[in-house]
């Protein structure tokens, strides 16, 4: 609790363009004004969180959080628990679709234990953070303590602590967990308030029975637990995941150090609605790379606020979203320091020269 | 006229996946079916065009085409005409949004003079195929006659012929000529078949007035032309331009040696539009990387049944959006060549092993 205590209080509000000199530098440009579209408010969010309008990117990180979930015991997913284990050993050998994206965008991709259902080594591409051997069943009862779902938190902070000293500019979340959108829809639906029929979609495609009986599920979670919406830590201990609580740890330990989060779908998005929860001051350094195919995603993404970049019907997680976003990010940045002005460049800038040639 | 009826006769039909061989890789991949959205969608149309399951993008070039316009005598942009060379000398000198994310995917970027207003001197990074000194005002006339307007086609075939040696998997088209948002209107209003006041926006950004005026000089270019919709070379030859046929080239070159077309925004879909037209089959090699934030731009793709990729809202041109589209696919080959499957990777199929724990 302290560490989560600590770096709640070193959270600061991040002003976007807070002197007016990214837009300054970008109207210099020797482009029509507001011609770049998102770029501009992509490079924008990224220097005003550095607070340099000169800043690059070097070193970026996609942190993938394993966990495993009591509840698929319920029969919420198509795929056999053991396939978490089994896809963090195909991460560590670097034949997953994140370690392809990541490659793509040059960046590391960290592989977390957060809670995965067997005892994994450590290896030097994979962190052990484990609270538990998978979350207990939460249609029975709470899926863990008050004291793990702080732990999972504090892991997440741990973790960027970790990566300051080698350097990190920004990161990008990613999961694995099979069954995890049970406990990412019993997240939103609470806290968003819904009906758990909407918060609730397919999954790694589940058939229409098993979707009903992943409904039953979670509203039987919600009816048994009761988690108050108004306590996120409530929430993710009752109805939510080990690594769920790790991605809500990544985004306030990246915020208390000034990073952006670049989010991938719909499970990193409930550890961000946690992390938004316990401190507003989060959402700015949040952006959402893309909107998920997962049926409740875009309404998760509305809570907070945000706009996804793309919207390319994925549905993976692992941070493959969150790979593509950090790339329009890195783009975006280099537009800012790379671009020529209308002074530099020679071009005529029609607010100056001849408004009506 | 020789060139593009020999380019046309080669033109051949993709069929996506003829064989099924890229949707069974797809399914061997240690992912859910389907879960990579439109990243198995482009994958699947890059490997049909090089008719290999196992093709690479290695040479990727962006094609910047250069025209200037006589319309603009008409006061239909904000931006004198001498911009237009102006950004020429940009693009050479590397300081363009355009060269900035062409770096940033690996891209090498080919600036053309398709027909700017003043003379040029070819250099290295500059290709000469002028085909006048600007189009001539098509508010009185047709901006060019039948000859010229075949001449700018076929020059772009020519650009893709003289970059095969040096190698080339796919191209992005771009754009650069003050008022070419005008011309682009008045084909997209004449092969549309739709009003002019629907088929027209604020191109660098007009004022409500500049915008009436400019709606005023499209209708006028239309009544006073009679472009002849069915006849895709008249229509560019009367209300066209030089880079906008340059462009139609590319995609006709492209096509013809088994490229994909990364299309960039308003200018450039008018481009495709017309080669479209000249040859049906051109249509599959054609890929819109985004959604302009110019007016028309969504009802331009729907008329040729594309789906952006993207929507951030940027309505630059220069190959911009190309650029970013171009990164996307690249990633989507990245993943069809390097994933791991199922069996390779020891993670178990739902399908096989075990469906309901």
């Amino acid at each position: 609790m302290k560490l989560l205590k600590h770096t709640l209080r070193h959270i600061e509000e991040v002003v976007l363009d807070a002197q007016g000199d990214i837009r300054n530098k970008f109207k210099a440009f020797a482009i029509p004004s507001g011609s770049l579209g998102r770029m501009e408010e992509l490079a924008t969010i990224y220097a005003s969180i550095k607070g340099d309008v000169n800043c690059k990117i070097q070193n970026k990180k996609i942190f993938t959080m394993a966990g495993d979930h009591g509840v698929v015991a319920e029969g919420v997913s198509v795929f056999p628990q053991q396939v978490t284990e089994q896809m963090v050993q195909n991460f560590m050998a670097g034949g997953a679709a994140i370690n392809v994206l990541a490659r793509h965008i040059g960046a590391k991709v960290i592989v977390v234990d957060c809670g995965v259902a067997s005892h994994l080594e450590t290896k030097q591409c994979l962190k052990i953070k484990k609270v538990g051997l998978g979350t207990r069943n939460m249609a029975k009862g709470p899926a863990m303590s008050r004291e793990e779902a702080v732990r999972s938190i504090e892991a997440g902070i741990e973790l960027i602590e970790e990566e300051l000293e080698e350097g990190l500019d920004i990161i990008g979340t990613g999961d694995m967990g099979i069954g995890n959108t049970t406990p990412s829809s019993a997240i939103l639906a609470v806290m968003g308030k819904m009906d758990v029929d909407v918060a609730t979609g397919r999954g790694t495609g589940l058939d229409d029975e098993m979707l009903q009986r992943k409904i039953s599920v979670i509203k039987k979670a919600i009816a048994v637990n009761q988690p108050n919406p108004n306590d996120p830590i409530d929430v993710l201990s009752k109805v939510g995941g080990y690594e769920i609580g790790g991605i809500a740890g990544l985004c306030l330990g990246a915020a208390r150090y000034r990073m952006p989060i670049m989010l991938d779908g719909f499970i990193s998005t409930a550890g961000a609605l946690i992390a938004n929860a316990i401190e507003p001051k989060v959402n700015k350094y949040l952006i959402a790379s893309h909107v998920s195919a997962e049926k409740g995603h875009r309404t998760m993404l509305n809570l907070l606020n945000k706009t996804p970049l793309l919207d390319l019907n994925m549905r993976l997680g692992e941070g493959t979203g969150a790979a593509i976003g950090i790339g329009l990010m890195e783009a975006a940045v280099k537009l800012l320091n790379e671009m020529a002005t209308f002074h530099e460049s020679g071009v005529s800038d029609p607010y100056i020269v001849n408004v009506n040639s």
